[in-house]
């Protein structure tokens, strides 16, 4: 491209930006688009014009996924990229959207620049994975797990959100579901950090090299109801109290179990109280609590010693605490061919970049575990998150697209697996 | 009554008292009829017909108490009896509703008894209080805090529930609301014990002697709503760790400030959370947090620590903490010529008592500060309350009906305060 070029492509990323941002726009500047409603359909809408206008063909497997295919030469696979157009409530409007809009401009610029070159080795299909944010229907990254192989679609189809509201009902009716599905060669994926290394250290591109491992486990602490004025203390067993007792001790092991080389992250973000009304006791708390680790033997002693406390809460509350459902993934390295192929490519865009580990999940984090993957951050402004003041600037969103254009070339030219 | 008549008499009340326990049934033996709802509406409905089968008139006040009225003789005052048909969420069939019902067949009792005898000093009313439990709409005890002045009547019919329905919205949409205004000259109340030390000492009837003190507060743990997997631990403004540290504090400062002679009890049965995501870290938690003690010094001095703590958890936690609305009540007695005239009562009929102080608010909480009021307890199986499970037998049922009709008959003979 000549620099008329770079500015007209620049201008048109940002406008794309926000007009996307205006679906599901909160008043404090975030975005809420959690996923299967009505602002997550109308998001997933206006991304399937926009594509087409550009001659994609859009298509939908049995979960939601979105596909938006460009096909350049026939029969080839297909290089995929992609992230979330769905968001956490009153989250930003970066995390997600950003790689999924990112994703089909450096198609639509490649294409361009394919015009006059020789025969691309594979096609190019973008992809909005269905509940990546996994706030309404749980487990986050659903569509992903669903395409890798790691959840059953027809369990997922079933899953329900608070209301009991099932995943099949809010696709049926936001109206974007079907039967497709796609091969894919290798699978790109940009997004926003959500921390700041990137900014500490003045660099413009992360190239991700490991997810953190991390478990995630559901408790349920079960106490019983009663009178909060006419109960005496040693008569209760108060759900509230073992509950809350839970989250202290997460984090009192984030602080004891994390070491110079490798921290540990503890959090609770979901945690709910039965029957929570004002003079009642509470008979029962659901809550999660996860544990993230770089280091895989940190984390062992980290979890070991949250269960351990778990025995001790039960005495102290008088409450039993049960373990439900529990999500463990390992620390897990990308592909070291894919983050080389990138710092190349950055080099040559004269981009700074330097190697980060992902604390969050990301669909990335699924496919990597089938085929080979490049993931790529750009900064987020004070590591905001999960947060309507959630912040990338305009320079570095576009830096962002620069990169992952470039790294598609090379992708779609053979460099990175080998081509159909 | 010959013993004919009182085992029609216990038959009857036993009748009626599963008829009601019908409405707002649950499953698991309690009743759900939350202040303003439909099944609270049907109870009302419900209780409309039987005492206006017995020749009572019914009036609602402008907050929806229900005042059933036995004109004995034209223009002399009211002695007023009452409890609530409401109940918490999952709720004991017994908690309130035992004494509205206990007060109706206790004037019907002594109406028949008074037939043929000389004319009383008093008439009768029979009170339904709006909304004791306080766990839709808050505070609790809000319909005999607007009969006592004690809440203004707008403030209350502006009040809102969780979803945003007003009390005026609730209360129009059941239909029981008026402008009826009574004089009242004094109060009767009987309830369960709702704790176990009428259980414990084997005996049938308590003298409620005082109220405990309590402080109750309305607490905001203001975070900020960050990535749990992508936030650092150093960079967290965590609500929910706040409030878990509350809660905790809560029961270390029952445990530490309870003496010999003076229990401290402390609660915490409302935790609300937000944005409450599985991957989010808390902006926000409101919750409720309430001391209590027979003791205005031990209370004081626990209420002091427990400010104390909230600034050094605002420090652990990286947050700040909000104290919103209060409700302070003192440590307050009943009448004492009241007690004795139960006692005395209570003694005619061989029945067991003793005293004892109510940890719970009760609507003669609100009563007693503005006419003389007497306070009776039946005990409660393992002082189970706010339970499905709770349980008080029959014989006690009866027997608090049997004293509760003594009471009155004294009371409205003059022997409590001076007739009109």
């Amino acid at each position: 491209m000549d620099s008329t070029e770079r500015d007209e492509a620049a201008r048109a990323f940002l406008a794309d930006f926000r007009s996307m941002s205006t679906f599901g726009a909160t008043t404090g500047g975030g975005v809420d688009r959690q996923a299967g409603t009505a602002a997550d359909g109308q998001t997933r809408n206006w991304f399937r014009g926009l594509v087409e206008g550009h001659g994609f063909e859009v298509r939908y497997d049995a979960v939601g996924n979105q596909f938006a295919l460009l096909e350049l030469v026939p029969g080839v696979p297909y290089v995929a990229m992609g992230s979330h157009l769905d968001s956490q409530p009153l989250g930003g409007r970066f995390d997600g959207a950003y790689g999924v809009l990112a994703a089909a401009h450096a198609a639509i610029r490649l294409r361009a620049a394919l015009a006059d070159a020789s025969a691309p080795a594979f096609n190019i299909a973008v992809i909005n994975w269905f509940n990546e944010e996994g706030c309404r229907f749980k487990p986050s990254m659903m569509g992903s797990a669903v395409f890798t192989g790691k959840l059953p679609v027809e369990q997922v189809l079933a899953t329900t959100d608070p209301r009991g509201t099932t995943v099949r009902e809010a696709l049926e009716s936001i109206g974007t579901v079907g039967d497709f599905g796609l091969e894919v060669a290798a699978y790109l994926e940009i997004h926003i950090e959500q921390g700041r290394s990137l900014e500490d250290h003045g660099l413009s591109i992360g190239l991700v090299e490991s997810t953190w491992g991390a478990n995630k486990y559901e408790f349920v602490v079960h106490g019983e109801q009663a009178h909060t004025g006419a109960t005496v203390i040693a008569d209760r067993h108060d759900a509230l109290l073992g509950a809350s007792l839970l989250v202290a001790a997460a984090r009192e092991i984030a602080d004891e179990f994390s070491t110079d080389e490798h921290a540990v992250i503890t959090s609770c973000g979901e945690f709910t109280v039965f029957p929570n009304s004002p003079v009642v006791v509470a008979s029962r708390v659901d809550l999660l609590v996860d544990l993230r680790s770089t280091d895989h033997d940190v984390l062992a002693a980290a979890d070991a010693e949250l269960h351990r406390r778990v025995a001790a809460i039960e005495e102290r509350a008088d409450v039993s605490i049960e373990r439900g459902a529990e999500h463990i993934w390992a620390s897990k390295a990308y592909d070291a061919s894919g983050m080389a192929l990138a710092a190349a490519a950055a080099e040559e865009l004269g981009l700074t970049y330097g190697t980060v580990r992902t604390l969050a999940g990301h669909d990335s984090t699924n496919m990597k575990d089938i085929v080979p993957t490049i993931m790529l951050f750009v900064p987020s402004v004070d590591g905001i998150s999960h947060n309507e003041k959630e912040l990338t600037r305009d320079e570095d969103m576009l830096a962002g697209v620069d990169l992952l254009t470039e790294v598609l070339r090379r992708v779609v030219g053979g460099d990175f697996v080998a081509g159909g």
